[in-house]
């Protein structure tokens, strides 16, 4: 399996990812993309959300902070990229907190997602499996969710990543486990929604979508651990990690990717 | 008058903080609340605000970039929260600088917030004292606002903060001085803010909700004095201010916090 | 043509900057604003944005994360600051990127901007020159915008700043080139939405727009500069540019800053 090619290709590519996501993550993740060597824009009006799908390498879709004009805009940019052949991704944040955040995430995955990312207890709650989740942290162990994830991958038709100390990905055939990554990458916000921005930048590339997931996730962990090594905090580690994302090249991410068919 | 034991306690329980914010202060203070030991969550629509009002342990109300929308969704929140005994804070950023913040203002003063916190601009304006702030920099002592302050607390049954060089809190009866922090807390946006969101954290553990406040006052004070010393500026202060709250416990907090009855 | 001076004397006004700017880059510019000496405040709605516009010292609208109720409030804010004799700026971001785009920006240049700050694509695009912008980078270089920022400034009575490697500056008969800055200043986002409101800030004290205008960028070129000198990559630069804005100072400016009549 290809990883740092795959980096290498998304850099010369620089693919501009259009993204709908939470105000909270806005900046960072802006921040994170332009690190990785990709090109963010942050676009949500209905009055050219769709249009700007059409033009933009790769959408991403994070329900974090939720209001009925967004989810009408995150649908139909959703619609125009897969109608342009783009592949988009899901970030169902909170899936199960509230009934308007379940109902509107089914929505969103009936649109078939290239790719969805999210913790445990949110795959669970997409999958119409209950979740510990009150919120935005995982209540629930990744281990508990890898059916869960097959499941809602053939649902889709397209991937789907549960995050946490060990990230499992899984086409519904298909899956691997990634073994990188540090504790204080949950304790500094948006570092989490700013993956899905990567998850896309590694799909625009095109060729198998469960193997570029997969890189995209060695890539992030990899400068997380990198980015971690020597933080003073969870403050240190946030200033840290875009740097250590730009600086980390094909070659050193293929000797400490630790990606392992599941 | 405990305060160490209150920081400790807010970190076993990992208070979830529901924030209906302004968009400026989000992500820091997502990553404030974080490395402070809570659970923070934002979510401002209508569709879903109170219901996750009645889930999370706490409420935090910021109308730093108001809209009639969000106004609403503050309101229905705010009556979710009391109804569910879950503590609620608001922070009437500027609440004197238009027609429109005042109107707003009052109106979720009539909701009895449990704790309000401003700068002194900020709770003269809403004791109707007038002020002299044109924006969100404070333009009065905090000296000139106690009055108003204790006022304001008899009208809402709950406690109010001003903050400033040294800090003032009172129930309306009893009150305390805070004399921690740095200048430096100024120079960086959204840390007011974020403080709104630590006071939220502590008056979710319950007790005497005037000790909650001046504990919280005293724990972020404490943590801005080790964060300013040796920042080179307030870019360098912004990054050391989450470690320096995460780094800090609460022994060390007893030694150092500068809380005094007033 | 005074560079330092004028910063010391935005620095003694501390300008009251009212920004209708993008989510992405609210926080930060907000940092920025208040580490280079100005006060800032984000406030967007159509209850209160014109009333406040009035207030502030200036204004700046960013067309980033566009939305119609958003759109109206620029224009009101815009007419309500100039109807009040307050310098008003506007940045274009992605203006050629979608029809909602072009047509918002039109709208907004008709309202005469005190200046115009974009990349050479948003000049062009303003200009109705056509651009390569896919995005919110510029496709095209700044000599071959600056034909089209002459004319602009014609149209709008104002000044318009094309920025790049070399930055040009024109109010449609002289013209300026700053040679100041540091590519890094790309690789972190929101630096160019936050330099709007340093040369809004500029603006608010009054005299020779295209001075003002060419002191600002000098200023935050040179700032750039200092920050990217050691900087372990865009994050770590992201947290040195604001110290760099807080420290330096008129004399300092003056010796660096390298503007050139073009």
């Amino acid at each position: 399996m290809e990883i740092g090619n795959r980096l290498e290709a998304m850099r010369r590519a620089c693919p501009l990812v259009h993204n709908i996501t939470n105000y909270v993550a806005m900046q960072r993740m802006a921040d994170i993309l332009l690190a990785a060597g990709a090109a963010p824009a942050m676009i949500h009006a209905r009055e050219e959300a769709a249009e700007f799908a059409r033009i933009a390498s790769a959408l991403t879709v994070n329900i974090g902070t939720l209001s009925p004009e967004w989810a009408a805009a995150m649908a139909e940019a959703a619609q125009a990229a897969r109608g342009a052949g783009r592949p988009w991704v899901l970030d169902p944040v909170a899936a199960g907190a509230t009934a308007y955040r379940r109902e509107v995430s089914a929505r969103l995955v009936a649109l078939k997602p290239d790719a969805v990312k999210g913790n445990a207890s949110e795959i669970l709650a997409l999958a119409g499996a209950g979740s510990a989740g009150r919120g935005v942290e995982a209540g629930d162990e990744v281990a508990a969710a890898e059916e869960a994830a097959r499941a809602l991958a053939r649902v889709t038709g397209g991937v789907v990543a549960v995050t946490g100390p060990v990230d499992f990905v899984t086409d519904g055939a298909r899956a691997f486990r990634i073994a990188n990554g540090d504790p204080v990458m949950t304790r500094a916000t948006a570092i989490g929604c700013a993956l899905t921005g990567v998850v896309a930048a590694f799909l625009s590339g095109g060729g198998d979508r469960l193997e570029a997931a997969a890189a995209a996730l060695a890539f992030y962990g990899v400068a997380g651990e990198r980015a971690a090594a020597g933080a003073a905090g969870p403050g240190d580690f946030a200033q840290r990690f875009p740097d250590a994302l730009f600086a980390l090249d094909g070659a050193a991410l293929d000797r400490l990717a630790k990606v392992e068919p599941a």
